[in-house]
C-alpha cells in the first residue's frame, strides 16, 4: 500500500517542513513548503494541514522553523524570546486540537530542561524533539491499529466521519488506522464514509485514503448515516478525537455527536481511537471543551458556489462533544479504555510532563 | 409578506405553466415557461419543481399542456390515447412522491367520469380540475398552518428538514406553513434550517422563504442538528412529507430519520405536517415505500467542484422513512394526528377516490 506523507522534513536544522495541501485534495496532490513560522500558522489556521497529531507534528517543526530567524548561533536570550514568540504565535491559530498546544508545551519544556546548555544545543536538541514527536506519532498509530483492530471482523462493515487517517497523523491515522490494521490481518472490510459537512474531509480525504489502501468504502451524506444503521449496515463507528476530558467526554469533528446518538438508537458500538496526547487531564468533562466556530462563508459559500441567501445567519461550530456515555471504547496506543469513565481513564492515561 | 408564485398559469386552455426554476434559487430568480409535457417533466425530474404537492399541481397543468397537441376539438379516441400516453409519461418522472400519481389518477378519473361528454368539454373539465388542484393546495395549506401553529409558542425555537414551503407548495407551505402561520398570529419564533444535503434544498430554499417572510432563521450542517437539540436550542421539529403509510410512517427527504432519532433521544416533540392526498393507504408500512435512488455526481460535485475522488462508490437514497414511533403528530388540513397509529390514522384520512 502507497504511504501517504502528510508532512516530511527536507534537509538538516536549516531545512523546511513540506505538507501535503489537504485542501486541494482529492483533485489535486500539491505540497507545499513552509520556510516561514506564518506559512505554518497558515496552514494549520486555513486546513491545509488538519486532524490533531498531524497538527501537533506541524506545529512542532513549526517552532524549528521558527528558529531559523535568529540563525545557528543566537545569544540565548533572543533564543528564549523568540522560542516565547513562536509558540505564542503558533497556539494562536486554531483553539480546539489539544495536541497543538501539547506538542508546543513539549517543545518549550524541552528548551527549559537545557537552561545550562549553548543555544546551538538547545536548537540542535528543539529539531530532535520535532523529529521525535513526528517518529512517536507513527508508532502510536500502528499501536491504535494494533488493539482497534480486535474490534472488527472479517467481512465487518463500519462507519467513519471526518478525518481520522494518514492525512490527520504522520502516516496510519487513528480510526483509520483500525481498518488499515484490520486490512493488514487479512479482514475483509467495508467502510462507510461521511462526507463531513461542511469542508467534507470525509468525501475529500479518507474516501481518497481508503481507495489508495484499497479498502471497500462507500460515501454517503452525513444524513445518510442513520439510514444505513437502520438497515443493519453498520457493525460499528470507528471516529477521532480532538480533545479528550478526564472523564472521556470527547470533542471531534461537527457531526460526530450525532452519530453517536444514531449508534446508540440502533444498538452500534460507538468507538473512539486516538492518542494519549489527545487526553487533555486538566478538564473535568466536555462542558469545559472550548469548540471553535469558523467562518459562516464554508456553509455558504463551500463548494465555489453560492448555496445560501446573502445574509442569512449561519452557525459553524467546527466540533461537538460525545459524552462518554455513549462511548463504547477509547482505543490508545496502550491499550483500549472500555467502559470510558473517569476511573478507566486515569488507568491508562500518566499525568502530562511539565 | 411577499407571495412566491412557485407556479402559475398564464392565458386559457391554450396558455402555459410558469415554474420558480428552483435549482437556481437563491442566487437567481428565474421562471421557466413549460409549453411542452417534456418541459414540465423534465422540471420535476431535474428538481426544477420539487415538493410533494407543488409535483402534484404541476403534473396537473402538465396533463393540460401535454394535451394541448391534439388541438381544442380531437377525435375522442385521439385525445384518450394522448392523455393515457401523458400521464404514464408525467407518472416516470419521479418515484417516491405519491402526489404524483394522486394528481395524475385525478386527472384520468375526471376524464372518465366524463366519458360521454365531448373531446372539448374534457378538455375544458381537465384544466378546471388543474386549477382546482392548484387552488385547493393553498387551502390545504393555510388549514395546515393554522392547526399547526398551535403546536407552537411565543418565543420558540423550531427545526425543520429540506424545504416544506411555499416553494414546494402552492403558496404557503406545509411544515414552514407551521411558522408562517405562528408569525401572523403574532408569535416570535426562530427557525433552524438544515442545509439539507446533497442538493441544499434548506440552505438555497428554505433559508431564502423564511428570510423573506422576515422570520428569523439560522442555517446549520445537516451534522449539527443534533447539537443545537442538546444545547435546548429546539423545542418541537417539523418537517414535510413525500409519502405516508397507512400506520403513519412517512417517508421524507434523506436525512429527515436521523432528525426523528436525534428528537427522540433528546425528548423533542417530532411532528410531521402534510396534506391528506399525502398518505398512501394502499401500502401497510414504511417498509414498502420506494425509495428514489438519485445520481451520485449530486454527492460528488454537487455544485460545479469535485469534491470525492474519482470512481468512489457513493450511495445517494433520495429519501428516508421515519417510523411513525418517532413522530408526535401529523398536521393534516382536517386536523392534527395524534398519536399516529394505523387507527388514527383511519380515523381522519377517507379512503381516496377511484
Amino acid at each position: 500500500m502507497p504511504t501517504i506523507e502528510t508532512l516530511t522534513w527536507t534537509g538538516g536544522a536549516a531545512g523546511c517542513l513540506k505538507l501535503i495541501d489537504q485542501t486541494l485534495l482529492p483533485v489535486e496532490l500539491r505540497e507545499i513548503d513552509c520556510r516561514t513560522v506564518e506559512t505554518v500558522w497558515e496552514a494549520i489556521k486555513m486546513l491545509r494541514v488538519r486532524g490533531a497529531p498531524a497538527i501537533g507534528i506541524a506545529a512542532a517543526y513549526g517552532v524549528c522553523v521558527g528558529l531559523q530567524t535568529v540563525g545557528p548561533n543566537p545569544a540565548a536570550r533572543t533564543l528564549v524570546e523568540r522560542l516565547d514568540e513562536v509558540v505564542h504565535y503558533l497556539a494562536s491559530s486554531r483553539p480546539t486540537a489539544v495536541n497543538l498546544f501539547w506538542a508546543l508545551d513539549r517543545m518549550k519544556a524541552k528548551a527549559e530542561s537545557l537552561r545550562t546548555a549553548s543555544p546551538p544545543e538547545i536548537l540542535a536538541a528543539l529539531f530532535e524533539e520535532a523529529k521525535a514527536i513526528h517518529e512517536e506519532d507513527r508508532t502510536i498509530c500502528r499501536a491504535i491499529g494494533k488493539f482497534g483492530q480486535t474490534l472488527t471482523k472479517d467481512g465487518g462493515s463500519y462507519l467513519t466521519h471526518c478525518n481520522a487517517g494518514g492525512l490527520a497523523t504522520a502516516d496510519y491515522g487513528t480510526a483509520l488506522a483500525v481498518f488499515f490494521a484490520a486490512a493488514e490481518a487479512g479482514k475483509k472490510i467495508h467502510v462507510f464514509a461521511d462526507e463531513t459537512r461542511p469542508l467534507l474531509q470525509g468525501a475529500r480525504l479518507t474516501a481518497w485514503e481508503l481507495q489508495q489502501r484499497e479498502i471497500d468504502v462507500t460515501l454517503i451524506c452525513d444524513s445518510m448515516a442513520s439510514l444505513v444503521m437502520r438497515q443493519g449496515k453498520v457493525d460499528a463507528v470507528f471516529v477521532g478525537a480532538d480533545r479528550i476530558a478526564a472523564n472521556g467526554d470527547t470533542a471531534n469533528k461537527i457531526g460526530t455527536y450525532g452519530v453517536a446518538v444514531a449508534a446508540k438508537a440502533h444498538n452500534i458500538p460507538f468507538y473512539v481511537a486516538a492518542p494519549l496526547s489527545t487526553f487533555d487531564l486538566t478538564l473535568e468533562n466536555g462542558h469545559l471543551i472550548p469548540i471553535e466556530e469558523r467562518d459562516p462563508a464554508e456553509v455558504s459559500h463551500g463548494f465555489g458556489k453560492q448555496t445560501a441567501p446573502d445574509g442569512v445567519r449561519i452557525y459553524n461550530p467546527a466540533f461537538d462533544v460525545t459524552p462518554s456515555s455513549l462511548i463504547a471504547g477509547i482505543v490508545t496506543e496502550k491499550g483500549i479504555i472500555s467502559p470510558v469513565n473517569r476511573e478507566t481513564v486515569a488507568l491508562l492515561v500518566p499525568v502530562p510532563f511539565g
